[in-house]
């Protein structure tokens, strides 16, 4: 924990509690266990030994604060885990004690336990992202026909619908859920080589034992040990990359559309959130500036992984260190933007009547495309866009409506009666394919939860 | 082109071609074309201007100095190439001019050429990275028992062989084959919104004319326009990331082993290559360096394609403008790095004397482990590795060979005979899965290619 | 160039000719030049050599297109370029020809035109910036009591002015002032030192010939040459980021204050600037887009140059390389980023009526924190607040503006008759130091630029 | 805490101290007294509020829990402080209660706390980085004539010592702490600005109370409030990724010297350090690692900062937020790497041996620019040049020593006796200017540490 107590800001207790030390341990134990069963069944090692070694990875046997402190000078945690865990072993039997992490190095113990790790942290993520495809598909549906200002370079552009905006980060979310998919899949990979990958100690016994070992721990056996080729590990923090790219966006929306002068969405109240004192009309964003925090964080964690992908021969000397934080930090924060923005949207403060309102700020120059369209349609494009253009020109001249300054034209005034003008000043007349775009997203949608 | 004379060492001509002016508006004359021809169809304008529209299309119409200019100021290159398509089409057939990039909004333009050269771009990478592991296969089978040290922390480790570690890096190539072909399916798919993304002024002849376009540019068609939805943008820049990461990390490895002090690789010698005029026992890295550059580089404009993903609103006002140089250095990095370590490998000096010659550096003790555990099965492990230990320690302090050192010793010349010694000592006998290892990749590479 | 057209939206011309082959080339001859006087006045070369030297280094004499394709195989620019200098000063003079490069390594002649490019390439910035910062000085002067919103977390929070607000940019501007004119100095030294940086090839006449070329380069002498300790190249990239950092910072308040819905700035307009034909309302960012997308690309190429500091021994095998082109492509983006804000504050557009309209959007309740306190002195600060917050809640619920709120209170309207409850409203009566902090920044301002 | 054990891996107890929350809330406990007392002395608050204030700050009244809790729901730490102070001061003083506080704004106590906590961590490094120089100037004094081979390109080059290279280093190590010292200066300053910067609550008593909170906490007093301008902050990361730029080139250099083939540094030796019990003459990397993996982590979270520059308005509605654990983790990451190659450079086992035999390893040809120049300056340096170059040829195809195949040259035997021969060939007389940079690096860190 550091400045300003922030770690379970960022992050969710739950995703960090899989990268804590006790876990860690507790994965590294059943590499251990398991690697001890697998060889007894392939005859490597006697199998009361494997039991012996199985029954004390089962007692938490490990000194966390020991473990700590040597691991300081092996520079990695699995040596002086082995030692204790051997230690412990002695206890029980003596014998057993000369098989543990038999034929294996330190990194086998330590990317198998990751893995497990990332296997149990990506299916956190897609329980929290499935919440908010439900969540975001809710609001595409209630609000498939609400119009709302579209904004373009920060302008407003053209009338749209509020659904349809959501339809569009359901559209990328959905994205994320099949990247989360197929990710849980790829990194589900053993570990297992000895010092330089060939598992000579083993003998003829090393693809038994392998294939013994990635059976017992449900993972898929790997051509080869990988213990410099990185690709998929960091494949692991691009998909989150890219998924935090998405919470970023729609958390930047909506604090967008939060701010004083626009008013159109706002953060779920709570007692003691983001109130101020003496400001009684602030309603301070929370949730958002979490999320945009962790947007601007993990990409550069992103970075770090893929340029840290280039270790040295058959182990790295500085590039694999360089993931040990790295990675579980990118899942801390991944998940907390997840979470903060599930929740915000879960109870989103949507205010149809201020998009209303918001759609008249232009006083009914946001139409003039519209306008100048279904004159066209009379009188030719070109002749159109003057007649409308010039109205624009007197409008903001003089402070006008853009209607009034069509009634001040006697040609336009001629072509437009007041109900046709009225009819062609209402943005709800101009919403276009909005909710046409929303309704196939939520279909598809609806077609993957049925699944 | 800037400081010294760099952006084709570090890219390639075809790769940067791809990404020229000249060829960013071929694809968006591309676009506009077929946006005329699928409008006609649909009934949304007129078959005449449509024929005209396309014809100008072809003929080369655009000036690119004033386009450049012009870009400038309207801070995107759409609007002014369709003002002067617009004028030249005006010359060709005044009525046409009118339907000129009707209803489609400058991002629609340059989003979809932009998917159009991102396929071309990931079409020169399959083919370069198809020719990588077809190398990379090639020695593999060649080296699958030529042994050589097994390094860890840059530290000789186990004997192992050529052919295994290149099996490594084959693994992970086969790999990001599989991640370029979904990328480019993921990556080929239409943008077709207007202004706001709605279609507002296409009316019901909406999703005729996107379908029809989608068809016509042999594109995908989204559910909803995804103008400020940039993850499939993103995932082509993570994509190259993970792959310019196992480039730098197969570069790395040569690099190294092409040291002075190691000499066991050597990157294939040119006239005119990497030499030195007065210092003519040096071969320089040429082709190394710049993938290393490639590898150091990537990463971080990765990151900016991640942290530009959050697009304000329906069109962002600067993190789509950051998109615009980097994500073509990307794929002109990428291209680069693939193609120099492609040409680096196919005439790979590999220098199989000198392998072995550093398997006998540590003068035996890189086989300690083997005959420790030769030696265990018949005294007791405990009591093996006192005695090579030992042995070991007699060896470092005298400079004298583990071989001498342990015939210093009663006990184990009486348990090891010296037939059996060299026998131990032999790292060829000790290369444990090399082979096998290497033959599953292998297998694996001749079951892909032969589909 | 590439995509669309875009090195000259994000940099500026000046800023890349700089780094231009054919300036690259000049600066490199200028070493090379000079070196040959340094050793002639040394005694290390006869003055006939160092005569014809100069001589053809002053002619124009290298064809770049076979530059570039040498560079490519011999790793650097360097090589080749002396190669062809060499043979043009054969042509004039035989036994000149023999000394051109004496004594040097690649990387002398490569850094030091470097340094050199870098000395001009902060001379640019270092104008551009004192004209940015005559500018923020200008408008902080110009509206020192001008009111407007201040806004925390996007929200409106209490008033102030806006020179107030163009003083904090102006403070952080002048600082990076004296970043750059430190840095130019900090930079301005000589790279010299042969294969391994020991000139020992020069004997005894080293350190003369040393000197002399640095005198005559107008650069510092180091105390040791700094082939691989890149520090002080990395600080013009760190230096860089901070001055974008800031821009980001100037330009992304300018575009939240332009949108539709606050309308307080605006980009100055220009004819074919930003427009959209259609939109009539619509005053598209230009500027501020190209700085925002400068801010979000240059923070990763600083993270490239320092990740890039660890070059290997006496000459790096990749993180030289990764510098070429990534210092340049910082430095154009600062140039560009840089000229960008400072064209758009010179006439940029303050909408001082939009301004005053905004204080006015809270109806009221941007002043609550005045009220209460004034009130606060009277009644305590505990039921000042209650009565004052009582009225806001009512004021919320009914749409009514806080002063109607507070005149249906009776306890408020015996408190505080309609002029002071006026007066206590006016956001022009609570700007606290807004003018005496901008006058304190102007201050600071003026008695740099009188220096 | 995280995945495997690895806080104090790559930081060190002391820089993590600094940031604890523990320590966060001190700070903001001597903002807050400071406060009460600076508005007493001015007038603002009574004499006995403060003193009750600065009673109760001293008594460790913050319940850690409850404000990490409560944090998160107000998004920033200082809030909920503020009330957990307002409590406990109100036990003590119910009237002193109202005072807590007064007319600050919540980033007022973070950022301030944050400056001071700066001032620590810098002061920190400062210390470790004095040791390091130290370090490396007794390295330098010791090696200033130790010959070893200069690499480029990772090929041996030309003979130097390994006092120049160290004394390289510490050329840089000295400019690093001048840059610290420089930017410990330059953050000392205060945040005060309430919560739009303009003090407004304060009245006429604004620049007082100030003024009193500057000296009183030993800090400068800014022209104006920077809470938006993050400029100052950002430079503590630049600052710090330079240094560990520098950190990681030493680094790099000991782990490729100390490779089993090059053998020439290694790692202090310490009991149950980076061993290996089945491999004995295995001696692993330990702090090279960490300094590698910290170099490599520190530029992309410089680039965090960075980019989260672009603060809205008058508070950042997330870039702020991004800053809170950043920053602190930049600066135990610095702090870890400065201390891991202070301590692995204090007791640096330097081979001056195997650095001597290596100079050996191309038998001869390291040499070969050497003979050139010698005969050069006889027979012209075009001829002496073919003559070397066939030896060397002939050298290379037969193995033999250069020395050697110049005796087999008749030429060559003629212009050489065995003598001179010897004396050309042996690395110790082609040092160049090694020393003397040497010295003049030592001289100038004398001179300072005299200071």
């Amino acid at each position: 924990m550091s400045f300003p107590f922030t770690s379970e800001m960022f992050g969710t207790a739950a995703a960090m509690n899989i990268f804590s030390g006790r876990r860690t341990v507790h994965w590294m134990l059943v590499f251990e266990a398991a690697l001890a069963r697998a060889q007894a069944q392939s005859g490597v090692i006697p199998l009361e030994a494997a039991a012996s070694i199985e029954r004390v990875c089962g007692s938490d046997p490990i000194e966390l604060g020991r473990l700590t402190a040597d691991s300081m000078l092996s520079a990695n945690a699995a040596a002086p885990l082995v030692k204790q865990l051997t230690e412990a072993v002695a206890v029980d039997d003596p014998e057993a004690a000369k098989f543990v992490h038999w034929g294996a190095t330190s990194q086998d113990a330590l990317d198998t336990a990751l893995v497990l790790q990332l296997r149990e942290s990506i299916a956190l993520l897609r329980g929290d992202l499935d919440a908010l495809v439900t969540t975001l598909a809710r609001l595409t549906a209630q609000h498939q026909s609400t119009p709302m200002a579209g904004r373009t370079l920060l302008q407003q552009a053209l009338p749209m619908t509020f659904g349809f905006k959501v339809a569009g980060w359901l559209d990328a979310a959905m994205r994320h859920q099949d990247r989360l998919l197929a990710l849980e899949k790829e990194i589900s990979v053993l570990q297992f080589g000895g010092a330089t990958g060939t598992l000579a100690s083993l003998g003829d016994r090393a693809q038994p034992v392998m294939l013994a070992l990635a059976r017992a721990l449900d993972l898929r056996l790997p051509d080869i040990p990988w213990h410099t080729q990185r690709d998929r590990l960091a494949a692991v923090a691009t998909t989150c990359g890219l998924l935090v790219g998405t919470l970023g966006k729609i958390a930047g929306d909506i604090a967008l559309s939060s701010q004083t002068e626009v008013g159109e969405l706002a953060e779920p109240a709570e007692p003691g959130k983001g109130g101020s004192s003496t400001l009684p009309h602030k309603r301070n964003l929370v949730g958002c500036n979490y999320v945009a925090a962790v947007a601007m964080r993990v990409p550069n964690l992103v970075a770090t992984m893929l340029s840290a992908m280039a270790h040295e021969h058959e182990r790295a000397a500085g590039a694999w260190h360089a993931e040990w934080e790295v990675l579980p930090e990118i899942l801390r924060l991944t998940a907390g933007g997840l979470v903060h923005l599930k929740r915000m949207t879960e109870r989103l403060d949507v205010n149809v009547l201020r998009m209303r309102e918001n759609l008249g700020i232009t006083r009914g120059q946001l139409m003039a495309e519209c306008i100048t369209i279904a004159l066209g349609a009379r009188i030719g494009r070109m002749r159109a866009y003057q007649l409308v253009n010039a109205a624009c020109q007197r409008a903001n001249a003089s402070g006008a409506s853009l209607r009034d300054a069509m009634r001040d034209d006697r040609e336009l005034s001629a072509l437009l009666d007041a109900a046709e003008m009225d009819r062609l000043l209402d943005p709800a007349n101009y919403l276009g394919q909005s909710q046409v775009f929303a309704l196939k997203v939520l279909e598809r949608q609806r077609q993957r939860s049925g699944l």
